[in-house]
C-alpha cells in the first residue's frame, strides 16, 4: 500500500471569473454550493453555461466553485473536436495561448480569448504525502494502472499545498482507456 | 524504426450476420461499400443502424462489412454507460454471456442478445512481421506512445494472419488518452 493513491475522473468543467460570473449570471451573482469536491475548498455548483466553439455546442457545463482571478474551460479531446478548438494538454493555470470561445449563461454571453484546455493529469498532494512518496512539487511521475486495460501513465504532474487531498485527476477519457473507477487505488512507480 | 508500428482509432461500430441484417434492411439485402478499411477485405458501409439500450439510444452507428457470422457491437466505455449495459472488454470474437441491446433499421428491428463489448486493444499483424517483432498470435504485449499524454499501453493483444495489415487498434478514449493520431507511429518494447 505504501506507493497507493486514490484516482477520480474529472468530467468537462468550468472555473469563472467573477467578472464572466457577472456577465453570465448577472451582477454580483453569488455561485450556488451543489456538493463539496474532494480538494477542501472546492465545490460543484448547481449553476450551469453552454459552451460554443466554432463547430459546435456543448450544453450545460458545470461550473466548480469557487470564483477564480481566470475563467478556465476543462475539456477532453473529444469536446475539443466537436467544439472544434485546438487541443491544448496545459497543466492548470498555464492559459497563456490557448484557445477562447463563447460562453452562454441565462442573463447574458462572454466571450473568452483563452482559457479552454485539456487538463494534463496530476496529482495533488499535502507536504506529509509528498516526503511519503519521496517527490517535489511538478515533478512528473508515473503511474501504473492494473487491469484488462492496464496501462503505465507517464507525465503525471504532481501538485503540491497543505490545501490538498491526495488524489490524482484524470479525464474521463483517460480513465476509461485503464478502465478505472472513481476512488480506486493506483500505484506511483 | 526497427519496433515502430502504425496505430489507430476505432470510433464505435457494428458487424452483423447476414440474419440480423435481413431483419434490418430486408430480406437478401447487400451492403453498400463506402470506403475500404486498411485491413484487407474490410470497409466501412454506407448503411447506419441505432443501437437502443436499457439507458439511452445511440443513432447512426455505422456498420463494417462483409457480414460475419454473428453479429458484434463495439462501442467505448462512455458508450456503454450511456446505453446503460455493462462495460465488457473483450477480444473480438469472444462475446459469450456479452450484454445484448435492440438494433434498429429502416426495414425492421432485431435483439441482440450478446455481442455488445469494448474491444481489447490489439494490433493486426502478417507472420513476416511477427517474425520481425518477434512475438507470437495471442501474445500480449507492451505499446510505448511518447508525448505530453505519454504512457504505455500493457495488455495489447497480437492477432497473426496473413491477411493482416500491420496496424494497432484502440478506440477513441484509448487514442485520446495518449493523443495519437491516426497513422502515427508507436513503439513495441
Amino acid at each position: 500500500m505504501k506507493n497507493k493513491l486514490p484516482i477520480a475522473l474529472s468530467n468537462r468543467h468550468i472555473h469563472l471569473s467573477q467578472e464572466d460570473l457577472d456577465k453570465l449570471f448577472g451582477e454580483g451573482y453569488t455561485l450556488k454550493k451543489l456538493k463539496d469536491l474532494s480538494q477542501p475548498g472546492q465545490y460543484a455548483c448547481e449553476e450551469k453555461v453552454d459552451a460554443v466553439g466554432p463547430k459546435g455546442t456543448i450544453k450545460g457545463v458545470r461550473i466548480l466553485g469557487p470564483v477564480r482571478a481566470e475563467t478556465q474551460f476543462e475539456i477532453s479531446v473529444s469536446d475539443a473536436f466537436k467544439l472544434g478548438v485546438k487541443t491544448e494538454i496545459r497543466d492548470s493555470g498555464d492559459i497563456d495561448n490557448t484557445p477562447g470561445l463563447k460562453l452562454v449563461g441565462p442573463e447574458g454571453e462572454t466571450a473568452m480569448n483563452k482559457g479552454v484546455i485539456v487538463a494534463a493529469r496530476h496529482i495533488h498532494m499535502n507536504t506529509e504525502d509528498a516526503k511519503k512518496f519521496d517527490v517535489k512539487d511538478k515533478d512528473r511521475v508515473k503511474i501504473k494502472i492494473e487491469g484488462p486495460r492496464g496501462l503505465t501513465f507517464e507525465e503525471v504532474l504532481v501538485r503540491i499545498s497543505d490545501s490538498y487531498a491526495l488524489e490524482m485527476h484524470v479525464d474521463v477519457e483517460e480513465g476509461n482507456a485503464c478502465g478505472v473507477k472513481n476512488g480506486e487505488l493506483v500505484e506511483l512507480i
